[in-house]
């Protein structure tokens, strides 16, 4: 660290308070008093301990910052704006719509990994960015701020408890406790022992700060990489701080100043504030740069048609041979491995694997991290547990993400284990993802051929994969592009286009034998890329059909496959109907739930009988 | 307590390993370990600690048990039929379609509160439940077993820290720690301090034991109540405990025994095994029952066309107004209630009402807890966050639980805070809960009756509010049943049929009158209750309008309104077209982003003069 001016950093600070209250008063909305507890913080770290090039801040050894508690967004970009990344004049557009200075930070702006604003996301992100540092020899420390309200969330206790295990020395976990929540003060106001106990109970080593206290912060900040834990500092602050009018008051959460209010403020805080201009920033060590590239091409596969894999096991396999050919492919599970068939990855490449333990918040929070430094996060577990993470999952999307999640264990083709266990809602879920990608693999090549896409291409996939074992259906060399479908089945006097994936596909293979017999012909198509929609492939054959489509699919009837289909093309006058699974299932074999909840073979001859 | 016969309970205990082995090996597949290690704490549980009336698990003073690992519903399911409950033969149709006998634990048993299978849910329904017994002054305890694997969840420590908060002494937390997880052994094996640290941090007051003394388990269970903490007791244990092929082996978990390894697994439990019949089981204390009834009217209401009001903001008095006639009636939020005006309730009957904190995994199980023991609960969070306990709403679901979501702040339409504030996915996630019923009003008026009906009705409930405010157009004796849609204007000729809820009604209607000037006619119907939906009233509609529908939504494409729409009438050749938020938003005002992402009045303009 750079010699520190304590005075300078005084001034800085002040500085920082007159942009948040400055450009929220402009804005006519914002968090003003949350930016000013964490002021003294944000100076520190930014214009003395982080090492970075603040005008490179993509650079691979910087330094990195989460600002996990997202609405004090305003200091952030005042912070970046000071450090000389772009004009003050700019904080002024604040919350604009013509401007990336958000309400909270996205990753539209250069110096933000992720997006931020549901609370309780930060830490996990860090233990993935600190994970990162590893894997990829790196000397960047990450640092996040929290706030203490959003330390009730439990996904920061999974990410504390991971972080502790793995004892991530390089992470840094600063609490901004200035005791007032939004609509009260919190549990625990300013009585820090408790959570000094908390963070030392999951592995941390925990200082405590006057967070308003130059010197103690710059202090405690000079131990960061002490040891071999993690490192939380608690700085006891007061919401409004620096401000009389503000500091410690209730009922000033989001809320902006009136113009005469910030005006007084600012002649409170003026005499004392200064720029930041001409500060040294220390530097990162040079290092070199890990690989982030892709791959031109991967081993190839050999299957044989008829041979019967799960495409969850296919997933295993895939993800061995593409971790092979790309040393971006990380992945992680929450103790489902041996299920998922993660574990294959985990046992050739330990290295490249986290073991997250039942934690999905922070499983796919890891992953965002890791995606965030230029890594292939492929996080797995049965896929109705990614249920868990969705606000995790959503915000990726937020952020666009390159990250890839694998669910497996999908409906009730699962069997015994029952409804707990049986994802049905996992396709409306992801769909709904902004910019994500579900797919829905049947066999073991689609498997295969769709886990090499997901690396290569940017963004956030979801892979469907299935527990029952189906016959491989494609030849090795048969391609499946996202936003594709396959047709698998077709001739001229078809009555129905049947739209399937996954177990379903194969039990309309069967019903259309079924059907074949009494003369009946229906056109199948695979469609495996749920989103896109390969639409045009279905609208086609549909044509052929007399635009009357069947959709079936292992999942409830709302937002998966058939919303899809019908959402897409029934402004074309094409007639979608639906099979999914039509009640609340229970414990039974894979067989006889396919039967009682209406998509084995049987219901689809059924249906299309009165149909067509 | 009715004084122990220590032996008596370790052949019960044995009993108990018996029939978890036997059942699992009869169905095939099961998790005979993970019930070894928990045979004793069972036993202890079940014949000798826990007060209820075993012929009437509903009874209303019964001690309440959740098992929170329902992975070892075998050995629940024995302790019930052992009980008396039930014949033990039964035990046998474990896992078969005919019987409610699960692979994991779910209501359709008397004695199942809620479906637990996905870990790390059960404490926060057991913080319910203990609060619950606190409103209603009764004398129960609620007892949670939990295994170490489960408690990386995050979930579990929000539960444990509202507890703590509470000083809930009536609530029991006893971890299973067997060491190993599904996949490999947990990261913290047999260091019961690591765990004992975290509770005690927690708040909660920690005992530790040996897990198969029956001795020591009956001696701390003797404290319970004592002081003014929950408490949690610590159970070192192996898992497959009692066998010697299994106890503490690697590779044994979700795994029955083969027919010959049963046998020798009952041989060697045998001897020391003994059937709990004619076990004396303590009686619960006689407390009056609760009110469980709903109320047959509800005060009136008073608004004015025109009033401006926003959603969210009747909600508020809805709920204070519903609360008066119904007592059954308690509310939670996640420390957002003077957003989602919560806060009147809170005001006006602060006994009946929780915060939860920044915590909204815990805030679906409490209410989930509350509403398992008779109450009727309204948990409030910004619609967005809900996604944080998608899983719990999902379990929810398979629980039928009576549990009654609000959420606010939906939509592009809440402005400048940007996308990590604003759902746009929650009606996808909704709609796909099992037996769920998705609420969307557009007006104060149909906000308050639709409120009535969420407290009348049972089951899953999930209303949608709105940030800014939007005029009266209903008249205060207007009705709204759920599965209905409003005709908001219609008139012969016209040429479309338009479905919107929320602020784009108000779009919609705006539009209507722009596309009136140039004589184009369009139906506009207010689709107030999204599943079940209107479809008889949106398909009348459509005929008179050649069959002609768009869809206008502040939501993303998928899943949503359209899809809805589209998913229910496409079959029957009803062409719907979909407005829907088009792109992943940013921060601006409310009718900037409106008009940005084409969903506003000059959208719906556009698109009806293309479509027409």
């Amino acid at each position: 660290m750079i010699e520190t001016d304590i005075e300078q950093l005084k001034g800085i600070a002040n500085q920082l308070r007159i942009h948040s209250i400055t450009s929220t008063t402009t804005a006519g909305s914002g968090h003003p008093t949350s930016c000013c507890s964490s002021a003294e913080v944000m100076a520190a770290l930014f214009f003395g301990q982080m090492r970075y090039d603040a005008k490179n801040p993509k650079y691979h050894n910087n330094d990195r910052f989460v600002l996990s508690k997202g609405h004090c967004a305003p200091i952030l970009y005042a912070a970046w704006a000071e450090a000389g990344l772009f004009p003050v004049d700019e904080l002024q557009k604040l919350r604009t719509l013509g401007s990336d200075l958000e309400g909270h930070p996205t990753p539209r702006l250069s110096f933000a990994d992720v997006a931020t604003g549901s609370l309780g996301q930060g830490l996990s992100v860090g233990v993935g960015m600190a994970l990162a540092a590893r894997v990829d020899k790196l000397s960047y420390n990450t640092y996040v701020l929290l706030g203490d309200g959003e330390i009730a969330e439990g996904a920061v206790w999974e990410a504390a408890s991971l972080a502790g295990i793995n004892k991530l020395n390089n992470l840094i976990a600063i609490v901004d406790v200035n005791r007032l929540g939004q609509s009260q003060a919190t549990a625990f106001g300013h009585n820090i022992d408790v959570y000094r106990e908390r963070f030392e109970a999951f592995g941390w080593r925990v200082e405590d700060v006057d967070g308003h206290d130059l010197e103690e912060i710059v202090e405690v900040l000079s131990g960061v990489g002490l040891n071999d834990q993690p490192l939380c500092i608690l700085a006891k602050t007061f919401k409004g701080a620096g401000v009389s009018f503000l500091q410690d008051k209730d009922n000033w959460h989001g809320k902006p100043l009136s113009k005469e209010e910030s005006i007084r403020a600012i002649a409170e805080l003026q005499p004392s504030s200064r720029s930041a201009a001409g500060v040294p920033i220390p530097t990162p060590d040079i290092l070199p740069a890990p690989n982030t590239a892709a791959p031109s091409t991967f081993p190839a596969i050999n299957y044989k048609p008829g041979d019967a894999i799960a495409t969850r096991e296919a997933y295993g396999a895939a993800l061995v041979r593409v971790g092979e050919a790309d040393s971006r492919v990380v992945a992680m599970d929450g103790d489902t491995k041996n299920s998922t068939y993660a574990e294959k990855f985990f046992k050739k490449f330990p290295d490249r694997f986290t073991e997250c333990f039942i934690a999905e918040q922070n499983l796919v929070g890891v992953a965002t991290g890791f995606g965030a430094r230029g890594k292939v996060p492929f996080a797995s577990t049965f896929a109705t547990f990614f249920s868990r993470a969705y606000d995790q999952i959503r915000v990726a999307g937020i952020s666009q993400s390159n990250l890839k999640l694998v669910g497996s264990h999908v409906g009730v083709s699962i069997g015994e284990d029952g409804p707990s266990q049986m994802a049905l809602e996992d396709l409306a879920m992801m769909r709904a993802v902004a910019g994500a990608v579900v797919l829905y693999p049947s066999d073991a090549v689609s498997t295969e051929k769709l886990v090499e896409q997901m690396a290569v291409n940017r963004g956030i996939h979801f892979l469907r994969t299935s527990r029952p074992k189906t016959p491989v259906i494609y030849s090795n060399d048969e391609q499946f592009p996202i936003g594709g479908a396959k047709i698998v089945k077709q001739a001229a006097g078809d009555k129905l286009t049947i739209v399937a994936a996954g177990v379903t596909l194969h039990e309309a293979l069967k019903a259309a034998v079924t059907l074949g017999r009494d003369g009946v012909g229906v056109t199948i198509i695979d469609a495996y890329s749920i989103k896109p929609l390969g639409k045009d492939v279905i609208k086609a054959a549909a044509a052929k059909t007399g635009n009357l489509v069947l959709t079936v699919e292992d999942h409830y009837p709302e937002g998966g496959l058939g919303d899809a289909v019908a959402g897409e093309l029934s402004g074309d006058g094409i007639r979608v109907h639906k099979l999914a699974v039509n009640g609340l299932p229970r414990s039974g074999k894979a067989d006889e739930l396919l039967a009682k909840y209406g998509i084995d073979a049987a219901a689809i001859v059924a249906k299309v009988r009165a149909l067509i």
